[in-house]
């Protein structure tokens, strides 16, 4: 099993241990220190020995930082975590609002001055710079990192090899990679930080975190087109071969003295580089430039091979999706089940594909009430029975070489209520919605965000989360820049993969959410259309929707003809793969509405 | 008649008044001279004696400006304007695609070097900031008006007094105004540039400029709320009263030396300002800060009597257009009429509403393939048979005391075809979709643009315009910062008034426009709904579509259901003001699809 159930931390574990850096604090000057949850790679897992903020604090949660003072100890939590943070820490510990306060408002008001610490791998340069701008009367001090000076049994750096990422997966050589970036860069050096543009650029991969196939590493890809590869010593031998001439190895502890060896201007991207690495820069004399990390765009552009892939990769795991609903169809009903039971069970039907490398996040698998937390974890102590009149929201993705996947299913336990079913249909009207349509070239995310949400609006109704983020191929399930959100700027573009997962949640009653992964295609030219270049999204994921959660009358002629269409698809696609049982059941799920 | 249908200028009388600026220019030691389209109020409509583009260039349009060498005169236009201006100018000038080509690359590539001579009252500080950074080699050097040397029959400046904009109609005082907006002030003194600002803000409005009832006016409005404010000798007598002691009226001619005469900080809208205003006050002292306008967030967020007032305007104008549609279902299959004939007709049951103040801007009136010229103005050189097989795009509005309409209506002439039906449905579908949605607080236009264009993208489909602009009330027909376009970034907010208005237009060929303007309004709460506050739009326009080109096969139940109570209401609330022969006509036109 990938996932797991036990508590991760428990709140007795802080307060000792802030005692000990606060002693630690106090032996080095220090009023105020900073714990992060991020690593020096800022994505959205971490390994065992950079938990900084949950080994101090006990929260376990994706976001998050503790400002640590003499007196008080606040742990900064977004809206996602506010009960979470609760249960997770001692009383030793304040939770704080954020980000409606504040680090600097809130220093402010705790303190009449003096120094705060940080570690300078594990703040961006953003950061820092912001906090500089606002607060006044305090100095900012990088410093080594006092929590791993008081962890005495902290894990080591996973030594894990990296893996190489083949070319029938990649679809473009590293050595192609490179040299289109450098013909593109207007900089002598480019500084990258991000684990998955590494393992974009490199087509090489790791299991140094959970989830992400990503590699520890840091580059520097230089105008000539050679990259220097910075790693735990050993974990590129593997690859040494497939990397070549033009990528040098160096051990991550020569990353600093690398930088200094660098001349002319140097790209950094702000929002996600150590600010010790703009540091150590402009210590050496080089001119940076503030810009972004030219991996990213490119990245989340996939090449037809990634598509494929990616088809390949959806069709395994509908085959596991399927097998799946069709088991939780005959389990359901006779009682029994627990949603750790429904995590397990998806799990092992993954597992059977012997294909999963991980699962591409934990498991979200929420009976009544739990479906309305929007990032709810199944624990032992959470761990709720699965009855009749419930919903069911199950999100869930596998990570395989080929691609990454991201579906969700709201199913209903028994006979749903007409609420449950007139709700579940307009969250479907909504991906439907998005799925259909065509749109000219320019548009962005932000701009078709309202197209899944209106027949929620029109009902008074509405979701709290994004319509749909990026996703990578064999590399994190959440990647930008590619959104659908009112914060979704950029231009779609051909081969951006998203997700299209509208939802909608009643607190302490049910929680719906219906999400397939969609493609950017050029949309083909209609009869009586204009001469304009258009872009259209393919869907990915071909698994059925609950039919008894459709509520036909709210349906237009069009969005019926989508889904029986989307259904009909589905059997064709799938049945050819299942047992005769599962392909009956199928045959069922996908009949015309 | 307010709408002129001569052709305003020549191309013949640009190349003398060039050859005696090229002179004025050489007498000076000037290598260029910009002559832009914007007076120093930077609105849509300029005076007469503010038509320096036209009168030196003949091009007539709305945007634009044109850049006087010693060997070249390039007159900078945008994509509306390309066909326009090759009819309009001389082949002394040269026709430049803007923005495709900015002014500074242009000048770089005409000249080594030189002196840049421009009207500091024409450009905005943000303009002049903008080419100072971008030119190399060039001197920017402010001047007195080169054209105004050398046009010796100038017209005057506009000097019809301005008149109070009563209560009754403003909704609030101007006392009150000042008050509120001093209050939210955080610096000592805003200067006010924008005459509709100035409007607003004292319940002035002036007849200085055709189409917007607007005062040419300066302001400084004082922390202590009172207000100086600068203009033409004896235009402001009659407000004198109105305006009371804590509003001095001052000559427009003392407006620089008052700025002379502040201190501390003082907030200029750099996207408005003239640059003259800038450089006056820094030279004087002052700390200026730049920001938007204060004015127009408020302007744009109509009181409860500017809507009632607006809805009183609509009913108004609908009756005349109405009779208009009525007049033309019964004249247009006769044959002999022209787009001059129609624009006549429609101002004329306009003026018989005995309350006309003005077209709100020249009626766009486009038969056949004229519709799908988007800014058409007719003339006598291109007017056009309104013929059989047509169909007339009709966009029109009229100013009156109580408010601005807008509205513009698209009608078969004769039987329309399968595609020109096809096509109107889409638009219409586009409309109707914007005005059912209901959507939470925060929103903004941006995000809604895409619900009126989905009908048509879903069929290849789309327009090359915004879908809405905001609206003023007796003010001027385009007013920000509201808006539903991809660029309408800021928040809808409760009384802002925007049209709504897809379109598809098919070069050579038809146009199709629908048009209503509506207002934003807090959106009751429903049954099921979500305990979130959310707004919707009241529909302000009330005038039937026309049947014969509506495709009922293409409309979801919802839609029909929306355009049958559309014109069951427009029945039931103009019928009573209508003689018996339109009405009878109206309730044709309003029966059920």
């Amino acid at each position: 099993m990938f996932q797991t159930f036990e508590a991760q931390s428990s709140p007795d574990q802080g307060p000792p241990r802030l005692k000990a850096l606060r002693a630690e604090m106090a032996a080095r000057g220090f009023d105020a220190f900073l714990v992060p949850r991020a690593d020096a790679h800022q994505g959205e897992y971490v390994a065992p020995r950079d938990a900084r903020l949950e080994w101090l604090t006990g929260f376990s949660g994706s976001a998050g930082f503790c400002a640590v003072l003499p007196e008080v100890a606040g742990v900064f939590i977004d809206g996602r975590y506010r009960v979470q943070v609760r249960a997770e820490v001692a009383s030793d510990f304040t939770p704080v609002h954020w980000p409606e306060i504040q680090l600097p408002d809130w220093l402010q008001e705790q303190l009449p001055g003096g120094v705060v610490a940080y570690d300078p791998w594990l703040h961006t340069v953003s950061e820092i710079a912001a906090l500089r701008e606002k607060l006044s009367g305090f100095t900012l001090t990088p410093t080594d990192n006092l929590v791993d000076a008081i962890w005495p049994d902290q894990p080591a750096p996973p030594d894990a090899p990296f893996t190489a990422h083949p070319l029938e997966q990649a679809g473009e050589s590293h050595a192609d990679k490179r040299a289109r970036l450098a013909d593109a860069m207007g900089e002598d050096a480019v500084v990258l930080t991000l684990p998955d543009s590494i393992a974009w650029l490199l087509n090489i991969r790791g299991t140094d975190i959970a989830r992400n196939p990503v590699p520890q590493a840091l580059a520097v890809l230089h105008k000539t087109g050679k990259v220097s590869l910075f790693c735990g010593e050993g974990k590129a031998t593997d690859v040494a071969d497939h990397l070549g001439g033009d990528v040098g190895i160096h051990n991550m502890a020569d990353f600093l003295d690398d930088l200094q060896g660098l001349t002319g201007t140097v790209l950094v991207d702000a929002k996600s580089s150590p600010d010790i690495v703009v540091t150590t820069l402009r210590d050496a004399g080089c001119d940076v430039v503030q810009g972004k990390d030219p991996c990213i765009l490119p990245k989340a552009c996939k090449n037809p091979i990634e598509i494929a892939g990616a088809k390949a990769a959806h069709e395994r795991d509908a085959v596991a999706m399927v097998r799946f609903l069709a088991w939780l169809d005959a389990k359901a009903p006779i009682g029994g089940l627990t949603e750790i039971d429904v995590v397990k069970a998806l799990e092992d039907f993954r597992r059977q594909t012997n294909a999963l490398r991980d699962i591409s996040f934990e498991t979200i698998c929420g009976a009544g009430p739990n479906g309305a937390i929007v990032h709810y974890r199944v624990s032992e102590k959470t761990n709720r029975p699965v009855v009749q009149g419930d919903l069911l929201l199950v999100d869930s993705g596998g990570q395989y070489v080929d691609g990454t996947t991201d579906i969700t299913r709201t199913m209903a336990i028994g006979a749903p209520t007409a609420e449950h079913r007139a709700c579940y249909t307009r969250v479907l009207q909504g991906m439907v919605a998005v799925s259909r349509i065509r749109f000219p070239k320019g548009v962005g995310g932000q701009h078709l965000d309202a197209l899944a949400r209106a027949p929620l609006w029109l009902a008074g109704q509405d979701y709290d989360h994004g319509t749909g983020h990026g996703v990578g191929s064999y590399l994190s399930v959440h990647e930008g820049p590619q959104g659908i959100s009112r914060r979704a700027e950029v231009a779609l573009q051909t081969g951006m993969i998203l997700s299209n997962e509208p939802g909608y949640y009643r607190e302490g009653a049910f929680g719906i959410r219906i999400e397939n992964l969609i493609v950017v295609v050029d949309a083909p030219a209609l009869p009586g259309g204009d001469d304009r270049e258009m872009l259209s999204f393919d869907t990915l994921t071909y698994v059925p929707f609950d039919r008894r959660l459709i509520d036909t009358n709210l349906l237009t002629q069009a969005e019926r003809d989508w889904i029986d269409t989307y259904h009909a698809d589905t059997l064709a696609l799938l049945a050819p793969r299942l047992d005769e049982e599962t392909s009956k059941w199928l045959a069922a799920a996908c009949a015309p509405l």
